[in-house]
């Protein structure tokens, strides 16, 4: 059976029901995910994750091979791919390919949210 | 190297630089969707599209052996999962297991928006 994970804010952040929080580590700093579709799910082939990062805060950069489709739904980042970096707002698409070095960093005032696709097969049931 | 397409709003509409927009039919209407992730970023694993659904219109009613994950992101949408109905509001995430039959209907009064993610592999290149 499908399944609704509702939405609702509370205070600066963006929560949703039945999702399952874990730990996330960025540069610096310890904070979390929140994982949206997934095993619960029993998706066999995809993954979706909600990530928040502090101003002036970055995820790791990472290189690996899966890959990730993020969409930026608040704030203001800043997202290194390869060599290159370029500014992302709310509604932007990033696709990041397998082995694509990259990293998101909050460059605005407020909380950066984003929403991140991962296969539900990788190498390492990592980020 | 990879890849973000530009979100921008123009009247109603949801529109991205560098997306393919496709032709879709729904229930007594033809509309289009826009690819946003898929074969032209070479993504491997899973593709991402945008559909818009004008009031009172709904998508074709659908069982496939693929899954959805569905992030609303603009309107209301009654969703019929398997013989369930609920609504659904913008930020929601929709998760459709695979051979579960699902429709989704704009019952608001503006456009109903959603992204659409699909595993790169399925049985026909379809919805």
């Amino acid at each position: 059976m499908g399944v609704i994970h509702r939405f609702r804010e509370e205070g600066k952040s963006c929560l949703w029901e039945g999702a399952r929080t874990r730990p996330y580590s960025g540069e610096g700093y310890e904070g979390t995910m929140q994982w949206l579709i997934g095993k619960p799910e029993k998706a066999p082939n995809f993954a979706l994750r909600y990530f928040e990062i502090q101003p002036s805060k970055s995820s790791h950069l990472e290189q690996h091979e899966h890959d990730h489709g993020v969409i930026i739904f608040r704030g203001k980042a800043k997202v290194r791919m390869g060599e290159e970096e370029q500014l992302a707002l709310p509604g932007d698409i990033v696709y990041i390919p397998p082995n694509e070095i990259h990293q998101f960093t909050n460059v605005g005032e407020g909380t950066l949210g984003f929403f991140c696709i991962i296969p539900a097969k990788r190498g390492a049931d990592t980020d």
